[in-house]
């Protein structure tokens, strides 16, 4: 957050645990929010790793890839590898895929997006008071997650539509 | 929005005119915003058309696929098509490639993607005090912009890798 960011017409409504929301001019409502990770980490048979969990946003739970928000300090590629060990136990060899708003009409929220190869057991301790489940599901599932709507979030979207690239370009 | 979502334990801190924050069980901050349309609309030379703009809350312009919110009793397919009648001045046949939440993790958002073809001037007044910019970029350029983050919207990025995945299957 800069200085300017803060003067000039900018009002602080709300500042919070991960959410910041300010009116902009007073009329322009901007949501500030960490950036964060998600991984599309992949076994030796191609199968792609997700994570049920609640999103209590959405009312419901999600198949997503694994994510999580960068913490202070951390460059994007150490969130990812931290992570994948907290959430799943595994630890990998990562590389930047791509990055993106996920919003960003109103929100400054950038989300990185790491492929995870090489994955090895590697756990670090959870505590956040979420159960995941972990899931690997087949390429085909993969492209059909893509269109049925079953991959919800944009990290797992983006991460499904470009492992769905690499295979159909390796054909 | 549910009855339920207002009762039992969820404290609204701010009701706005796109956002509306709140705090469930005293911790969990949430984003309750709109769900809008993003569009992939291609000319007969297999170009993405992209829009350029202002965008306050990652404090630059951007080129991002024709996107905007969906008004109260419009259908996902009519807001696509109003937005891109607005926006670029074009109708076209919409096909809904996916959607997604653009953050699962704190925001209720939810983005449809849709595919116009057949191509056809249809201009709606735009009174949105925004200028908008048209660019047109071949196919060789989405795939290049999917990775060195020149598309920087969610919508965008998925609509690319959609559209890259389409153009290699049909090699």
């Amino acid at each position: 957050m800069s200085d300017a960011a803060t003067g000039n017409g900018t009002q602080v409504i709300y500042d919070g645990h991960i959410v910041r929301l300010e009116l902009l001019e007073g009329k322009w409502e901007i949501v500030r929010h960490a950036d964060a990770v998600a991984i599309l980490a992949l076994n030796d048979s191609g199968e792609m790793l997700l994570v049920r969990q609640r999103r209590r946003a959405i009312g419901t739970s999600t198949v997503e890839a694994p994510a999580g928000l960068i913490d202070a300090g951390e460059t994007p590629e150490q969130a990812a590898r931290r992570e994948l060990q907290e959430e799943v136990g595994l630890d990998g060899d990562m590389t930047l895929l791509t990055r993106f708003y996920s919003s960003p009409g109103f929100c400054d929220e950038e989300l990185y997006i790491f492929e995870a190869r090489g994955l090895r057991e590697s756990k670090l301790p959870h505590d956040e008071d979420e159960e995941i489940e972990v899931v690997w599901i087949p390429p085909q599932a993969v492209l059909d997650g893509l269109r049925d709507g079953t991959l919800v979030g944009s990290a797992t979207t983006v991460a499904a539509a470009l492992y769905a690239l690499q295979r159909v370009a390796a054909r």
